[in-house]
């Protein structure tokens, strides 16, 4: 008999942005019937605690996730990769294992060593914040987002149906998508944005090095292009580490298409040049209305 | 005897989103003795008036800028520097002749051609949004914004004092610099994220006519670093070529630094990788701190 999500006890693993946002919003609006949290730090266990958004909260990985019907691995992946090979032993049988890592090929291999008899669904909300941390969480953080889920081949379709339910629960848009394809598109639209904005500051800190009004001029142009190099440093080389070879392939394409522009400012090509430009800027534009019709 | 603000006729050249914009506050807050527009297009000599942004407006350059105290020039960089041989007979002696432009060695140059007794100042507001034309123009566009000004040799301090009157009006905060180190550092931190963020989109387009899905993902990281790929293209085409040298040093040290970045991930050189994202991520942090602080 398929549970309901308002049945449930769920463990929430790693308080962090994602993590203790999703307490915080089922804890809010009684989405299901416990809402627990594992976090390493003591600090974020009282954070966590004194902030309401959960019932009861541990650092104790197996106390955390005993008796749970949901358990929500949202920690850098590696990490995930990690408590996936420990937490098996510990969990009732039809618990359904989810997780809300960045990459999903290696983490849904994991998922499928755990003990038959749990059910695995891997996930991935893009929220695209580029801050970490409990002190980040925010309740709404998952309206309007996407929330991939990966099911396993041994996945039952009513565990699908109840990670869905939550995701849906919290107002996110649930697509079902296969862990390979997800993490070749999120290569190019997410871990590439990444380490160009990163390169990118590097860049500037080169320049400001001889000339420190740099950083006095930089306005809105650098400030959006180069946000998401504030995101958290552990996370993304776990990213990294993990779609290494989807993430070398964008990086080579972006390069070829970065020095296509370069060959025609160089050759003071304007007709090329502003085809070229006046394209991306269409699909662009595009882009950021469907966007704004979508949610 | 030194004229204020307050006692000047400001004529304002081009309408977009710069020039529109200025004339809004400078409208509303009653902070000149009139203010005039001058747009090229019909519709926006309309709205212009009927948005009550002016107090006169004429798509006629030579009757816009006959009588005026100040001529505030607001279009494309290689349009400013056509008005600049343009306009010179039309001018009362001692009038400040400013621009908006986003290079500012080009228009300096063209400035010092203006007939003697003309007081030009080079300037660059650093608002840094990428959309443009008259409706996408706002009250206090520039508050809090760096105004770069670039007097010239032959300028008068009381004409660099009004054209910061000016801007310190309008709640923006001017700075005096070199037009050629302005160039410099704008070729950093505006113009290298325009061309990178426009080859990023290339870059997921092409993913995209294999797997559309990819634009459904596409999220806050690639929202953010690719937003200013959406700016106009006839003014970062003006950017471009008035400032061809610049940029692309700056190109070749981006993708220096972006295959830095390449090789240690393609080498698993985790620890180089580590220190190099870290210390990106500290600087971005720092920056936006720092931002924040002074605004």
């Amino acid at each position: 008999m398929a549970k309901r999500l308002k049945e449930c006890r769920v463990t929430v693993v790693g308080l962090g942005l994602m993590g203790a946002s999703l307490c915080m919003d089922l804890s809010r609006d009684g989405l299901c019937r416990e809402v627990r949290g594992v976090a390493r730090r003591t600090e974020v266990v009282l954070d966590a605690f004194f902030a309401g958004a959960v019932d009861l909260v541990t650092n104790d990985l197996h106390t955390g996730v005993l008796g749970a019907d949901i358990v929500i691995l949202a920690t850098p992946v590696w990490t995930i990769v990690d408590m996936l090979a420990e937490i098996g032993p510990y969990l009732w049988p039809g618990t359904l294992v989810m997780d809300m890592g960045s990459t999903k090929a290696e983490i849904c291999a994991a998922m499928d060593d755990l003990p038959l008899g749990i059910q695995p669904v891997g996930g991935h909300p893009m929220t695209g914040k580029e801050t970490s941390g409990f002190t980040a969480a925010e309740e709404g953080l998952y309206e309007g987002a996407i929330w991939v889920l990966s099911p396993l081949e041994r996945t039952d379709p009513s565990a699908l149906a109840l990670a869905a339910e939550l995701a849906d629960a919290v107002r996110a848009r649930p697509i079902v998508l296969d862990a390979v394809r997800h993490d070749r598109l999120v290569a190019g639209i997410s871990h590439l944005p990444f380490l160009v904005a990163s390169a990118l500051v590097e860049a500037v800190i080169a320049v400001g090095e001889e000339d420190p009004l740099i950083w006095t001029l930089a306005a809105g142009g650098f400030r959006d292009t180069s946000r998401i190099a504030a995101s958290d440093t552990q996370m993304f080389l776990d990213i990294l580490s993990t779609n290494r070879t989807a993430i070398l392939e964008q990086l080579d394409h972006f390069t070829a298409e970065l020095s296509a522009l370069r060959t025609l400012l160089a050759d003071e090509d304007e007709a090329a040049l502003r085809a070229k430009l006046a394209h991306a800027r269409e699909k662009r534009i595009g882009w950021q209305r469907q966007l704004e019709i979508d949610n």
